[in-house]
């Protein structure tokens, strides 16, 4: 973990960018004979993105899955975006940086396999569930103490709230 | 913890208020395309609200959640009130003891999250689950070794009714 | 644990009852707004049903509950009986007993609630899953490394049958 | 453990046979009135699908099960192969060697359970979860760290994908 000037990296962080399956899941996806009808959230998430919100923190999903599932979570977190069926989410990021006229810099991602790789480097701050892929977590900024699906987002958004209200050093 | 004069102070409840997401459940969120339809409690707090009755202690919920499966669990449970989408929990503790005549350190109530602060105060005896949130796990009198929809409910039913049997000191 | 002659013990074993919830489940009920519509059984402890027949041993469910899940998954196991909505299992056990021409030394019973304390005390042998209520981990004969819905069941069939094997001493 | 020479043993390896319950899942089997509905895989054992297939490696399902829930998992997936309700593992996995013109040095197999045993012994290379049953965890060649469900079967595909890119010894 790169955590030297943890403070004064999450002072500047203006959006915040998560990735669903294994971060604000345990990367459940529940098949019946229909196919994959079904994920599993946390309400301890859920309570994160509404401290976001009121910090004035831009939020939202960026996702590989195609499922209805995840915008369905999105529009009840009243996400500013969710996108899916997204491989490249660095390009994503960036677009998103161009639209809210913000920089690489303000961002924090959490994701935890390796199709998060490209926007986990180009983040101005990245975090790991516990249980991520080891890659993942020898490469991401911060490791958090939760598991994907058991508030791992919740303990991200805190940080970053945290440090926030942090007076400067 | 604040465990001084612990049974004394269980001595003297006669109402037990829960909150629902992460006590009676994991936190864990079940969304289909639907949007979210599916919670799993557990039975070890169902044998819960079986002895707290048999002990003539009132019991219900008061939850944020504006769920209808709240409900059905409680209907469930015959319990004696439920409460969905209430932000205020303390307020309405308050109009509980006054409807049922009782006072504030008559109730014990479990919580895990942030919306818990004010009732967690304002409550006889307030514990949380082991996994609760690091700020309810600072606040509460009493942290249980269970999880959220584990049994941390049981485990917190069953040290009250056990104080209830001790003989006074 | 009472585990003293415990071989010779098992030897005697010709039945096996089982409680459902927390034993071949891990305690969760999952609930949508119509009430309580699922359970999660454990494909380790179906396999222990198939091992059990095949030595010979008579097998059932003896349930509190009331749903028709219990009966569902006591088809598919081929179960020699699945009682529900029974509150006093010592006495079902007892009749069954009578029906099979057996003793109630040759009954092996595992449960984890206060519910199955007649039925644990007047069984040949008693076990329970590692996250049982603290009263009935005190009560059975054997403590279960695996937890209800984990495979405690496959654990207690196996510890059977592989005395059922051994040498006299 | 039987690790010796494992990098080479591994560099053979050209076909790639999974179980399903207790491997690509927990075991858990989700019943409701009607039976059983639903199973849980996990998101990180996908992305370890296109890994190996990316790689070039054939890869598919062996499952006594006979559940329609696996072929579309299958399906999902790309598998080369699906079998359901198939006993005799080892048969079937010499049949698919014939067919695909390989060796049975050239195949890895992962299974948690007896049934397993046949082709575990066969099988060029074996791996188990970490909670699979004690007598296959003394049978395999690996033991992985991870259970089923959580990923085991990516940690199985990328021990195999980066012995294949490790220099010759």
């Amino acid at each position: 973990m790169k955590t030297k000037n943890l403070v004064s990296r999450l002072k500047k962080i203006k959006m915040v960018i998560t990735d669903v399956d294994g971060v604000l899941t345990d990367g459940g996806l529940y098949y019946t004979e229909e196919g994959m009808v079904m994920k599993k959230f946390n309400v301890k998430d859920g309570m994160a993105t509404r401290l976001l919100r009121e910090a004035g923190i831009i939020q939202g999903i960026i996702s590989t899955d195609n499922s209805k599932i995840v915008s369905k979570r999105g529009e009840r977190l009243k996400l500013d975006f969710v996108y899916t069926e997204v491989w490249d989410k660095k390009s994503k990021m960036e677009e998103l940086c161009e639209q809210y006229k913000i920089k690489s810099n303000n961002v924090a991602f959490i994701g935890d396999d390796i199709n998060d790789t490209g926007i986990i480097k180009a983040a101005g701050f990245s975090a790991a569930p516990a249980d991520a892929l080891p890659q993942i977590i020898k490469l991401v900024d911060y490791v958090l103490k939760l598991k994907g699906g058991q508030g791992a987002f919740r303990e991200f958004a805190d940080l970053i709230l945290s440090a926030k209200k942090a007076k400067p050093a």
